[in-house]
């Protein structure tokens, strides 16, 4: 065999390298986890994720059971600053690390809460070897979804439009698309919700908004966001829809 | 045990309901089912779904080999009009069917794709009968998430917000709504294709979108917007994101 590369085929000098799988989780609990994800899980040799700010990882936690007592375990260790430099490093050497072992020719499968593209951190590293790996990304129930589920409240029906917003975006542009939107899913609450609360209460949408904070975890909270706690968690989210009973 | 009615614990006459549940399957991969939705369809007695215009049912299909033998199933056979009034009648008549069996006590599992909040048939049983009746609804995969991670297409992150729009909106709130987004996903675009790759065209966002149809199925598409057929399969929708590299 003669030596070439090849990324789809994965081989470098007549050596096989590695798969790479971003495996989307679900929001928390691992019921809400796909059979693809739990089989690829469950067959894992190595195993890569994200802790944030030196705490556990949460992405972790959901798959625990379900990770061999042999399986290798590849930690990113990312800071949560505002300036990005000290996350896109740590990214940078985790997949450093993740890049040896699929040269190594071992498959690796990084863990990522929810789904991996929607405000997913597993885009970090799709984005530092795409290019030099074969790549299966396996998608995952969203917040938003789970959200949805729990709080009983649809998101979109028939022709309406959904916009999802960060909860760190300046107040005027949060009331200008909040203003503007049919059906609202707000990512991020955390310590930006009084700002985002006064939005709501400033366009007088705060009774058709719901809050639901740790879906899915033993401690998770759904209630009218007028009232929600002031110090919400990292893990909430605000949903809204303007129609009356729009999907009838 | 006196005689009452009781939503949430699902009790006339003493006598004890059976409980709905509204299950998403994710966009057609049956792999792509959560480990909660696949276990809730092998148990179910009572099986309940959509049929659209006569043909097969969609969602059952994902469902298939999860469904028990003796398992009833209770059809919608769903006219897809434009005029709304035949298909509110079809979801009158099977939310009366699945009443019935819930009041006989036995659960009924309401299959729906993808999930089941998000455009999703359920919520037409959902906003007939979850008044009276004690509802779980459990998220799944969307076709936005399944798209996206098979085009290898990050939707959003960090602080970008997504708009999620219907291909059957007007030409000129299509214009203003893509022009004004960040990243996008057009749903629904069938016959609409023409219409809307002309809007990305006008924009000059032509070569930043994706197509993808009939994701996970065996006749699976994704190309650029530009290569796509003029004639789309319903199932099948356009991504966008105006970033540059905007994971890193
Ligand atoms: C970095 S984003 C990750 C989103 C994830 N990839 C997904 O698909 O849902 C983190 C945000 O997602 C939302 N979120 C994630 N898990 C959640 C949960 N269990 N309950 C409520 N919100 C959650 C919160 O808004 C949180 O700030
Ligand atoms: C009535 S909506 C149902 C959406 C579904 N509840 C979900 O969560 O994705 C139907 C639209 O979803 C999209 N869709 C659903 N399944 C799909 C698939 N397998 N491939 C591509 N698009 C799909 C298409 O845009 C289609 O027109």
């Amino acid at each position: 065999m003669t030596a070439r590369v090849d990324a789809s085929c994965g081989s470098i000098s007549g050596k096989m390298m590695g798969k790479l799988y971003g495996v989307g989780l679900g929001p928390g609990d691992p019921d809400l986890m796909t059979l693809r994800a739990a089989r690829l899980i469950g067959a894992a040799r190595v195993v890569a994720y994200p802790a944030l700010a030196g705490g556990e990882s949460f992405a972790r936690s959901i798959a625990a059971d379900l990770i061999a007592a042999e399986a290798r375990e590849i930690v990113m260790d990312v800071p949560m600053t505002v300036d990005r430099a000290p996350a896109q490093a740590a990214y940078d050497k985790g997949a450093a690390e993740i890049a040896a072992a699929l040269e190594a020719g071992e498959d690796v499968v990084c863990l990522c809460e929810g789904d991996p593209f929607f405000y997913g951190s597993f885009m970090y590293v799709f984005a530092r070897l795409s290019d030099r790996f074969e790549v299966e990304v396996v998608p995952g129930v969203t917040s938003v979804s789970a959200c949805a589920a729990r709080a009983g409240r649809p998101l979109v029906a028939r022709n309406e439009r959904l916009t999802v917003l960060p909860g760190p975006l300046p107040e005027a542009e949060l009331r200008d698309r909040i203003g503007g939107a049919e059906a609202v899913a707000i990512m991020k609450v955390g310590r930006h919700m009084g700002k985002i609360r006064g939005v709501f209460a400033d366009l007088g949408l705060l009774d058709r908004a719901v809050y639901v904070a740790r879906v899915g975890l033993p401690d998770e909270v759904v209630c009218p966001l007028a009232e929600a706690p002031e110090a919400a968690p990292y893990f909430s989210m605000i949903l809204m829809n303007k129609g009356d009973d729009p999907w009838l």
